[in-house]
């Protein structure tokens, strides 16, 4: 897996990342830990919202580590992230797939070994329902830098 | 715990909701399973970090966590979540207090039995620097909705 640096990235390029199956077993667990609301662990509980769905942290979770697996980003972080849209829900067994697209990219205006690239990252199920959307401002490493 | 739902809301009050501590074992493991970057999990290669940290995953799980536990908001979910800032970092042993403003509310358009409620989420560590901020746009519901 090659080294992703600021270098490399190109403004407007869209890349299909990887997927992640939503495992009840895993969504629910992680709601206990981390999101303990009743509709996102107790499918009997879960009536008002049409059945168990995750949590917004779990998708988000998902989205970074198939990131992490699947890229080799040469980051310093992520500084911000924005617009993050909750849409259609995640349901036990769901297959997403996640995307990015570089929206933006510009050097540091104050260090020379970096700069800032702006991603919209986009979660889709297996029906190509939009589940999860956000803005990722994340300070890139130049190669050598 | 009393339930909360949109009528409770006052604009303008803030509330210091909780503290979490953030455990190395706990956020090495997180990074692990969720966000698989060197300078999450291992102290020694984390040296161009200034040693290990947290992931901005892990610091909003802890949010969502301390919320949950400590305030029985009726929701039905996060619609939006906007201005995520990574400020200063978390790091081993810091105590993390997580604060919530409610911003902002209004009546749902088309649904009686709910409104919309714009908050502001704070995470502080022990010396009072801002780890993380962001906004939170939750559907909550009405009494007898």
């Amino acid at each position: 897996m090659d080294s992703l640096y600021f270098e490399d990235i190109r403004v407007g390029q869209k890349i299909i990342v990887g997927t992640h199956v939503a495992d009840k077993a895993e969504m629910v667990e992680f709601a206990r830990r981390w999101d303990p609301q009743v509709f996102h662990m107790d499918e009997a509980a879960a009536g008002t919202h049409e059945g168990l769905l995750a949590s917004s942290n779990y998708t988000m979770c998902v989205v970074t580590r198939v990131i992490g697996l699947r890229l080799h980003i040469r980051t310093f972080g992520v500084m911000e992230y924005n617009e993050i849209k909750v849409n259609a829900p995640v349901r036990p067994g769901d297959v997403l797939t996640v995307s990015m697209e570089w929206e933006d990219k510009r050097e540091s205006r104050s260090k020379p070994d970096r700069g800032v690239v702006l991603s919209r990252i986009e979660v889709r199920n297996q029906r190509d329902e939009l589940a999860l959307s956000y803005l990722a401002t994340i300070m890139m490493m130049k190669r050598g830098g």
